[in-house]
C-alpha cells in the first residue's frame, strides 16, 4: 500500500534510549543514572503537583475537560490576555504542528535557525514543507531575513532562548525583526525556555500579551514541561490572536490533554515560590559549570536557559567524552552531531552537579 | 493571516461542557452528578492501575520512555504480533489522524457508516479529504462496496462495534468485504470497544493477528480508554504490517503519550481478572436497561460495547427526556441530532443503573 509520497523524504524519529536500556547496555543500577540530557527540572514539579497527581488518580476513567475551562482562565489572566486567545497541546511540541499544519502545504519553505529545537523540522517535513536553514548556528537576524527575502519562507521559528546552544535574542532586537516582517507569514515564537532567560536578564523578557497585540502574525508557545518539571506529562500552550488559533483549533484533535497533566499544571501555576527558587538555583548552580570549565581553559556559551554547552579545544573529543559519561552513569547531550566539539549539560540538583563535576574534573 | 484554504471548510470542535460547568448551570453538586454520558468504564481502572499512578507521581518531570519498551513488548505478547507491528498514540484518535494524514490527501474521499464514531469525520477534514456516508446509520458492507466502487476512497473507517449505536458486524462479514478492497485502499478497524463484543459474542471476535496478516492495508486499532477504565489519560495503540506502521511512525510526534500513561497501561494489562469482572457486569447490568425499555413498550439496539441505546415511540421525545435527565444531574447522549429519537446511556455502576432506571421510570 502506498502513502502519501512526501513521507518517502522523511526520516522515521528514533528516540533516545530510555535510562533502563543504558543500565542494561552499560551494566548499570538505573538508580545510579544521572540523566541531564533532556533539561528536565531536576528537582521534579512541586510537591503540591505531586500531592494532586496522587488526589486525582482516582479520576482518570473520566475523559478530561477538553475545554480546559480552569486552566485556560489562570493562563489568561496570568498573561492578561483572552481566553479565546489560548490553546493547549501535547506538550508544546502539538502548538508547534498545528501551526505549521494550519499555515504550511507541500513544497513550501519554513525557515529557521541553523541550530535549533528538532521539533520545527519534523513539524514541516510532516507537511510536505521544506526546511531552509541560515548558515549560523544561532539565531542571526540579518541572516535570518536575508533568507525570509529569498525563500519566502511561509512559517518562521524562533526559539528564545535557544535550544540547544542556549543563547538568546534581546527582545528589542526581535521587535525589530518581526516589524520587517509581512503580515501573511507566521513567525513562531517558541518560549520553552523563556522563563529563564527572563529570570536573567529583562533584556530577554517578551510580555506575551504586548507580543501577539503587536504582531497578527506571531504564534508564541510555552510549556509545562522545563521550569514546571512536568516533561512526562505533555502539556504546553499556544497565544495569539484569536483569529489565528481558530485555525489551530480547527486541527487540534479533542481531548489532546490527559486529565491529570491538566490538573498537574494548574498545581503548578499556584506555587510560584518553589519556582521562583528553581529558577534561582539553576543560575547559582550554572555558575559553577562556567568556573570549572574557564578553570580548565575551555569554554562556554552564556546560556538563558536551564542547560549550558561547554566548548572544547582539539585535545578532547566531545564525542569520546559523552561516552566516557555515559560508562560511569552520566547521560548528557554530545553536539558533535551538530559540528559542534562540545557538549550540552542540563544543570541538575546541586548534588547531581557535584557528580558530574568531580568526573569532568577527571576527564578534562 | 491566511491559513491553508481547506481549512475554511472545517467546523471547530466544541467540547461537551465540563462537569463543574453544568453543577453551576443546573445549580447541582458536582458529587451528585452522574456522567453516563462518553462510555467510560464507571469503576475506574484497577486499583493496582491507581497504586501504580500515585507510586510514579514523584517521576513526572523526566520525559516519557519514547520507545515504549516494556508497553510495546507486553502488548506484542498479548497479540502475539512483532514489536514493529505496534504504534502508540494519544488515545486510539491520534492512530485514526495519522493513518488518515498519511494516506489521505486534500480532496480525496474517506468512507465510513451512515452513523459512527466523530473522528473520522475530524480526521478526513484535517487534511482537505471528503467524508462519505452510506445512507444506513448502522455498517450495511453492500452499501460501503457499492460507495466504495463509486467514490473510490482512499481510506474507509470500519467502527467493530459502531459507537454510537452500539451494533457490530460479525467477523466472518468483516473478512469477506475485506477480500473485495483493493490493496491500495487503507481499511481501518476501530477496536475501541472490541474486547466487550469479543466477550458478548465469539462471533464478533477480531483475532487482530490474523487480521493484519490476511490484509495487507489493514490499520487496526485499539484503545485503553474504555475496557481499561483509562479515558482521561490518553492512550491507545495501532496495529499493522510495519511498512504501513513506517508511515505512521514518520508523522507520529515525539512523546506523543505521557509517561504516567505508559505505566497506567502496563499495570492495567496486568489484572486481567479486574477486567474480566467488568466484563461480566456490564452484560449484567446492561440486561437491566434491556428488560426495562421492552417492560415500557418501547425499544433498544443489541449491544457489544459498554453503553445502550434506547429508541421511543412519538409519545417521548428524546431531547426532552435527556433535558429532564440532565436537570435531575443525570448526563446521558440524546440521539436526536442524528435523527433518533433515543438516548444512548452508558453502561454504569449497579448503584448508577439503580438511580437512572428510577429517575427513567418516572419520567417514561
Amino acid at each position: 500500500m502506498k502513502f502519501n509520497s512526501y513521507l518517502n523524504k522523511i526520516k522515521e524519529y528514533v528516540a533516545g534510549k530510555p535510562i533502563e536500556q543504558i543500565a542494561r547496555d552499560y551494566q548499570l543500577n538505573t538508580k545510579d543514572i544521572i540523566k541531564l540530557g533532556s533539561n528536565e527540572n531536576p528537582y521534579g514539579p512541586s510537591p503540591k503537583v505531586i500531592q494532586t497527581l496522587k488526589q486525582n488518580s482516582n479520576s482518570v476513567h473520566m475523559y478530561p475537560d477538553d475545554s480546559f475551562y480552569e486552566l485556560k482562565s489562570v493562563l489568561a489572566k496570568k498573561f492578561d490576555v483572552n481566553e479565546n486567545e489560548i490553546i493547549f497541546g501535547c506538550g508544546s511540541d502539538q502548538i508547534i504542528e498545528l501551526a505549521v499544519r494550519a499555515k504550511a502545504k507541500i513544497g513550501d519553505n519554513v525557515l529557521t535557525a541553523g541550530l535549533t529545537f528538532a521539533m520545527y523540522k519534523i513539524a514541516a517535513q510532516s507537511v510536505g514543507a521544506n526546511l531552509i536553514k541560515t548558515d549560523s548556528l544561532i539565531h542571526n537576524l540579518d541572516e535570518l531575513y536575508t533568507k525570509y527575502k529569498k525563500d519566502n519562507p511561509s512559517v518562521i521559528f524562533l526559539c528564545l532562548p535557544n535550544n540547544p546552544i542556549g543563547d538568546c535574542l534581546d527582545t528589542d532586537e526581535v521587535y525589530s525583526f518581526l516589524e520587517k516582517i509581512d503580515s501573511e507569514t507566521l513567525v513562531f515564537v517558541d518560549g520553552a525556555y523563556q522563563e529563564f532567560a527572563s529570570y536573567k536578564d529583562k533584556k530577554k523578557h517578551i510580555d506575551i500579551k504586548d507580543l501577539i497585540n503587536r504582531f497578527d502574525n506571531v504564534v508564541y508557545s510555552g510549556t509545562f514541561s522545563k521550569l514546571y518539571g512536568l516533561g512526562g506529562m505533555r502539556i504546553g500552550y499556544g497565544i495569539s490572536k484569536s483569529k489565528n488559533l481558530k485555525a489551530l483549533y480547527k486541527l487540534r484533535p479533542p481531548f489532546n490533554v490527559a486529565s491529570l497533566s491538566i490538573s498537574a499544571a494548574l498545581s503548578a501555576l499556584e506555587d510560584e515560590d518553589y519556582i521562583n527558587e528553581y529558577l534561582k538555583h539553576n543560575l547559582d548552580q550554572m555558575k559553577r559549570y562556567e568556573d570549572f570549565i574557564v578553570s580548565k581553559g575551555y569554554s562556554f556559551v552564556d546560556s538563558y536557559t536551564n542547560f549550558i554547552q561547554l566548548e572544547f579545544k582539539e585535545d578532547i573529543n566531545s564525542s569520546v567524552l559523552a561516552s566516557e559519561l555515559m560508562k560511569r552513569g552520566i547521560i548528557i547531550r554530545d553536539m558533535s552531531s551538530y559540528g559542534i566539539n562540545g557538549i550540552r549539560i542540563t544543570i541538575g540538583t546541586s548534588l547531581q552537579n557535584d557528580i558530574v563535576l568531580k568526573n569532568l574534573d577527571e576527564l578534562l
